[in-house]
């Protein structure tokens, strides 16, 4: 079916079909409640297997928590976040990383299309020197892979931010809440992409990538586990589920002939084509090379607001930089870029509704 | 079927049939996020139905996130949270509710049977006039319905602790993770178990009844949430999820043909029988009434062990009061006790495995 | 002179002449601020030697706030803090270690005249084990010397205590508000009263024995100190004074020959002389041996009233235990004590007023 | 005395005698503790007739602490406080308003000289319409009087900041760490600088201007109080003193017969006459024009460690903006300014120390 879809989001998408038959199949009969389940044993070895590496990881419902509970394994409450200006810690979490860790500081610096800045981030950090115990200590770089822009960091990218966190004492956090878009894009496994580049701790996203609800914190440097309670944490937040084995089905259905890669894959596909066919309707290339699933342009209004009209869900540009923001799902079909793409160019040469 | 059932907790069980129909019909294709979408909406209007009455709710996916995201609706950071000895919110929550709070004291008062004493209540209180600015303030009194040791509060009890509550400006939370429980154990209807007796605010649980991950916090007295950011609160601990139509369905699904009322019976009716059968077979009554889905035994270890060899799933007695505890389920079929309770006897005989 | 005078709490008396005369001239010109200072550098040596130990320590000016920031440093988010059923740091500090250690919890233990039996701590933790993460994790076991009331615990009882706490990894903090009156009573050193016998980390109180405001957290096991960022949880509460010198002032003028024991020696002897006075004028007892500076009564209302009456600060019998409460101070004299103790004499009499 | 005197902090000056006088005066002799002592009674009257309204005043004894008490008065933990740049209450507390608060989230925007600019306000805010629940809400605008940068806001200016805030239901919130400067330089009533421009609730400080360590959070606007248990807040940070009677007696010696403003003026006058020499010495004007009692200048490295080598106090150049701060006190004197101007000269012209 060609439908008009909903491309404000990936988390408008609905779930893949394979992970609805994972949970239902899980949540038929008995089994031990908070994680002491066979599919979460399953889901923990799944996930040492997918990054080849000992770790630790944690189920949560939402990326917000993930990132939560990953900074408060990582910040202590005195410490400080440094990440891009842009970032989803800083500004669309309502504060959940100052509420998990219990009063972090969390800021943004200068970056270029939602990226780190290396060198800006030495220059933060040169002037933090001495400034104990008058500032909140800087304890973590985080950044977003791939990024708010749609970007994905490559791994020596990764490495350079990682190498000077490290030099200070710094961890470094990955949020993950796209790393299936961006491992597709850069055809790069998971662990070059994370510990291999020195991440410590990542938010592994499941959700906006055909599960209905499922983030992992992963741990990769254990050391930080030591006496940061995460497990608690995430008992006192509320995020331990009495039936877990709801999580880990859906990271098992993901991983599952890398069915996670696939649907990336048909997503960044999907916002390739789509670019491609905005730019030759409107003449305007994306503002962003798009690289996994997001599609930033500068539609007129009147065209958006007539898409919207024919059924297609589009938010409004960003108030500050009049932005559109396209964003494509696993499920995304190249008929429904399609479908989009005509409509467009109908809106757009004045005819009237297909 | 007629399986060995894990009885160790309710959280052990699977989920309705009806219930994960419900959710893999709502997760199929787009549609807003963040409880924007039309199943949020009914689920909205779907419990001011059957609370009958206008309210507000949030959508979570855990008891303790409920109970946490209630007590700081309820509770600012310097006030105190008077319950039972034994509340769920005092010892098995891991602090969630200082965490949600931030900070707010949870003091466990003596009771009986899991209720709490109105008398030791407002010796409590007297005890704190005048206290401040030294102590931490008196803000909520916090009951179970159904309690820890699965008895049902009735409306006038509730009335009468409400009553003293509110004399000192004190809100009245209810931990409402068993509400159907004791709805079918009282056929008294939600309304008259909650606001109608003076519960201000309460925790909905539907995890336990037969549901995946779906709980609410229901706030009956609307002023309550003037000023305290119950949305923003949900949000920063990562329990506004972007798919909420999941926790949506599955209250829908409850909702339906009072299906949710049909389940708590059921489990309650098992609790009934298993209870009648182990008097019988051990000639030792359980150690409280049973009036919902819990019941308390002094079983001798080696019968429970004996049983746990067998495939049953039966939880270590208390260390501290030696009981041990027995857990029926929206789906525990007569049968299913019955086999229990046949090799039980068979235990106690000394009858090598049926 | 011999003044009415206030026996409420030892905290309504003034501060000794010697610790004036020393903040006066600290505060005369310039110096580094924040502790950078002269006075806060032998002051920090001073309790080195007061203690015969290396150690770390920071000034603040409450017990409250010591307390607070000694647990914090002793305790995570997720942890709890055993102490005694009546403690300060449970009862009258209106959570402040809940929101100095970011919501950990302070569980009170049944305990004998406000001493924490070693039974019942044994108790209380074998309850707790395995209970993580469902349940706050044991973190601290936290006694008071001298207690609320008034007794001094022996080294060989903090011994047992803390080899308790040890024995699972828990973490002994004394709330030293009235160490002095501890040390003075016992004639044992400060160092056997505290880290020998097994305390971690203390509040060192001198608030109450002739200083204006002046409290340490004294940590005796610098392992403590590692990544709990206490100087800039300090800071962060706003305990950093700019103008640190006038609590090492305060502190160095105490130790000066030995005089915070001296004053210590003064009130305790005052309590004695107290207690035998009323007890000869009632026919009654003290509720507590007497072995510091407080005496818990049983004294008839009207008696307290006409006492009041005539000028002396006695705050109302306990509404829990009617007992009311006499607390001597630094620089009562024994004519005042006797002033107190003819006047009740007269009222219990009915004779008019001297 | 003509002292080589320590200007990189106006922290790092002693207190005034009379201020000194006030205290040892205060703390002789019983008094009820906890404010209810009759200097702290004047202290609140003392307050009402200097601002010229109703109040409610809280002494506390660090600038941090006022800071982050006002702030938790007026900002819930979800809440987002908007100041300039290089805030004290940003950058310089260690994260005191996030820990006070609960975590709300303090954002710096960009400013010209340390004044917040009324259209940056307006664009930060639009950006922010219709984000919740996504971001944290904003809630307080903070601006500090006078500035990080020594400069005064006018009444006027005050005002455009307030209506943009008030517009908007935000609060307005000043760090009066230098009220008195600012008095002191604008001959304005304290109560035109604050609670007639807008300002809801203020941080008084009295430190910087000759006390020991005095500040009081004055709230204006006291319905801004109700529910936030502002007394309670203050007393679970540890800043209830229970001799509070030593923060009344320094504000009560501040007050009288104006000498708060004298001192503030001796400060601003000192800073004028050190610009002006500098200026003449270096030819290098101030980085910012001196109104009150901070100069910015370019000092050559050389002649900054020269000065210091001859045994004045300066702070090394700022390694963000390369300038040099220096500071004047309540006590510094003309003759002080010359002498270090004097030899400043020296050190320029390469002349042995005089």
């Amino acid at each position: 079916m060609t439908r008009c879809r909903d491309l404000s989001s990936d988390t408008h998408a609905g779930a893949a079909p394979e992970v609805l038959a994972a949970v239902n199949a899980a949540l038929r009969g008995d089994a031990p409640a908070y994680g002491n389940d066979a599919l979460s044993e399953r889901a923990a070895r799944g996930l040492r297997d997918l990054f080849e590496t000992e770790l630790e990881a944690f189920a949560v419902v939402s990326g917000t928590a993930a990132n939560g509970l990953a900074l408060a394994i990582a910040t202590p409450p005195f410490g400080e976040v440094l990440c891009q200006e842009s970032a989803h810690v800083a500004d669309y979490e309502a504060g959940a990383p100052e509420f998990f860790t219990g009063g972090a500081k969390v800021t943004p610096l200068a970056s270029r299309a939602g990226k780190l800045d290396p060198a800006g981030l030495k220059h933060a950090l040169a002037l933090r020197d001495g400034a104990a115990p008058h500032r909140s200590q800087p304890a973590v770089v985080s950044i977003a892979q791939a990024n708010e822009y749609g970007l994905a960091y490559r791994p020596d990218e990764i490495r350079e931010l990682a190498g000077i966190a490290r030099l200070r004492g710094l961890r470094m956090h990955m949020d993950g809440a796209r790393l299936a878009n961006a491992v597709a894009a850069l055809r790069t496994s998971p662990a070059d992409l994370t510990w291999r580049s020195g991440v410590d701790v990542m938010s592994f996203g499941l959700t906006k990538n055909g599960c209905i609800a499922a983030e992992f914190v992963v741990v990769f440097d254990r050391n930080l586990c030591a006496g940061v309670g995460a497990e608690l944490r995430r008992k006192r937040a509320g995020h331990l589920l009495c039936k877990e084995r709801f999580v880990a089905a859906q990271l098992l259905a993901s991983l599952e002939g890398d069915r996670w890669i696939a649907w990336a894959r048909q997503a960044n596909a999907a916002a390739q084509r789509l670019a491609g066919r905005i730019t030759a309707a409107t003449g305007l290339g994306p503002a962003f090379p798009v690289e996994t699933n997001q599609v930033f342009v500068r539609l007129p209004e009147a065209a958006r607001q007539g898409l919207v009209a024919r059924g297609f869900g589009i938010a409004p540009p960003d108030p500050g930089s009049g932005l559109v923001r396209l964003v494509t799902s696993f499920d995304t079909s190249p008929a429904e870029v399609d479908l989009l793409a005509d409509e467009l160019e109908a809106v757009l040469e004045g005819r009237a509704e297909g």
